[in-house]
């Protein structure tokens, strides 16, 4: 049904593109990026696809119902297969399945907005609003996109009837528990607030331990108390982070006056996200209150989860036991995808391959070959599974 | 004995050499330090004191062998009493008593060292070595000083018996207390160290909570842990601080993956001090071990404690309970003052005015005026009691 070496060789052919040792460095519309597209175009049309560039950059090979894709763009030190990976799969799989279509969404990773192209296609962002997003050096979706020019309009979405994406899991739990392959349930929720605690700014030698209001004291508190009101309300899945935080005047002899600092959970439940939010906020008050400080909550961005569809899973998760019996599992991605986007429009589900060491983002991001085999053959056969029943 | 009207007016006159709002700005060797100290030198001559300026920029008003001092420089937003007091009152002092002499010593706050000019004169710092200290902008101690020529030689140390410094609080104990003056017992010791914790940094999203080594977690049990094992070590009187933390890659949506901080403790007593020291890195070694982290500990930065002289401390006890009775107290001082230097000569001891809301090295820092002039005559009825003994 497929044939590894013609899609392992497509693979590398696009990592040469704007490869930097053993990563890659296509950013969205850079001159790197922009030969990938246009080198996929070309790959599309020479395997009977009708190739489009739509106005976002979104490159389409246009066939059939069945809509395979991901991203080609990449992160500023990219690895080799996230995003590429689902392109070249659908790729391959549409080669030998004329009912399928297959697409790279532009600006994946974030360049200008976040998933931008696919946000785009699906509605959530007008064409007109991205235009005046900017990267950090200030140049527009606009101009940058000038750098593409668009060969038709924008697909109706309408024309297709699901859609399939194959990605890197970019975490540790298939490598670390040996399998070969992720059926994805639901694209976790994100939910983050940044948290201010003020006390006193003090000398750290004139100001005796009971008379100070130590934000950092006050952080300390909060971690502890988050990590304590979140055992009974989280599971397994859930996730939950301080990563950032910014200590004011931060001095080794100042008595800090102020933590600013984000938090930030996630999992695949609305509901669950709404109690371990409850649990945060009662967890800081208590925190607040018990270190003497003032307590400011910023309003909480949030970004719903997305389940994935149950008959598409199904037929993804038939496939994976055929290919990879017993060595596959059910889990949430608890990264944004393009299938996000997608799954406003039509039914969509994701399958994920093993990340070595769970590295991703980095030069250093990989997957063994014959798990990438596989996860192409368990998409070719979900995916004439999907188009017969 | 002292003139309170005579006192204040040079207090506000000095105040109004580099004056800014309610505080002052007199960097060590600025324009206004060098005004400040010209003028000083030309009160010390009125008062009937032989003025010099010394080859570091210390200012002295020589006569008698009890010398009596603080500094006139200040932080880069100083408050009008920090330093000034104590040299005026010494002039007011004089003014009345011809044994005593008169010192403001130069770079107290630290532009270019930290307490530069006693540090010369006390012989822990060579001029040379002092030379080639810079201030942030690059300009070295060499260049600056030649903005104040030296109008003689360093006094010898032998020609004076004892040092008694007036200093406000800096911190909060007096005004909470609702008390006039402190005498300080000893000038505590400072320790610091520098700590890293190193986990692995990882996507927020995508890595379970067991598979995390969190730095940030490392963090909060590292301050838990310390705070637990200092509560058996330290007095009422030690302190400790984690004032400076950075961490690694700090992003909201990655885990951190390391995080550096410094841990400061002080106290009046050197075998206190090392019990500190036990039990903080009994406490951070627990900390990693227990959130599966890499533990890296700096060398220890420290300063000795210096305690005050026994008769030097009775005289101004006397004195103190003479003007105030019930309403001074004994106190260590946790911040450095040049009496850590000059104390390597001579008996040495300090007098503590309070400090309103026990703010300093701010434009907002104040004294009440009753307890400036309290302070003062404490000051010259312990030099008198210490020259007739």
């Amino acid at each position: 049904m497929i044939d590894p070496s013609r899609f392992l060789a497509d693979l590398h052919a696009l990592r040469a593109i704007g490869t930097r040792g053993r990563g890659v460095v296509r950013r969205a519309f850079d001159a790197e990026d922009v030969r990938a597209r246009l080198w996929l175009a070309e790959r599309f049309a020479e395997a009977g696809l009708t190739a489009r560039i739509d106005p976002a950059g979104n490159v389409w090979g246009l066939r059939g119902p069945l809509l395979i894709g991901s991203h080609t763009d990449t992160q500023p030190e990219g690895g080799w297969l996230d995003g590429a990976l689902g392109v070249i799969a659908g790729l391959e799989v549409a080669r030998s399945n004329p009912e399928v279509s297959v697409v790279s969404f532009q600006d994946e990773e974030g360049r200008f907005g976040a998933t931008t192209g696919s946000e785009i296609w699906s509605g959530a962002l007008t064409l007109e609003a991205a235009d005046a997003l900017t990267d950090l050096d200030g140049l527009s979706f606009a101009e940058a996109r000038r750098a593409l020019p668009s060969t038709g309009p924008f697909p109706d979405p309408s024309d297709f009837s699901a859609y399939l994406e194959l990605h890197i899991e970019q975490g540790p739990v298939l490598d670390q528990a040996g399998e070969a392959a992720g059926v994805v349930t639901a694209i976790v929720g994100l939910r983050q607030i940044t948290v201010t605690l003020t006390g006193a700014q003090n000398h750290a030698g004139t100001t005796p331990m009971p008379m100070r209001r130590d934000a950092m004291t006050g952080l300390a508190a909060a971690h502890a108390a988050i990590a304590d009101a979140l055992r009974n309300v989280a599971r397994p899945e859930s996730v939950w982070t301080i990563g950032h935080v910014a200590l004011h005047p931060n001095a080794p002899s100042a008595v800090p006056g102020r933590a600013r600092f984000t938090v930030q959970w996630r999992d695949g439940e609305a509901d669950r996200l709404d109690r371990m939010e409850t649990a945060i906020r009662t967890a800081l008050a208590e925190a607040a209150a018990a270190t003497g400080l003032a307590l400011e909550i910023s309003e909480t961005s949030a970004l719903p989860p997305t389940a994935m569809d149950p008959r598409l899973r199904a037929a993804l998760a038939r496939a994976a036991e055929a290919q990879l019996p017993g060595r596959w599992r059910e889990m949430p991605s608890g990264a944004l995808h393009d299938a996000t986007n997608v799954a406003r429009l039509m039914p969509a589900a994701m399958l994920f391959a093993p990340s070595i060491g769970g590295i991703s983002h980095d030069f250093a991001e990989d997957t063994a070959e014959p798990d990438l085999i596989a996860a192409t053959r368990i998409l070719a056969m979900a995916a004439a599974d999907l188009l017969t029943t």
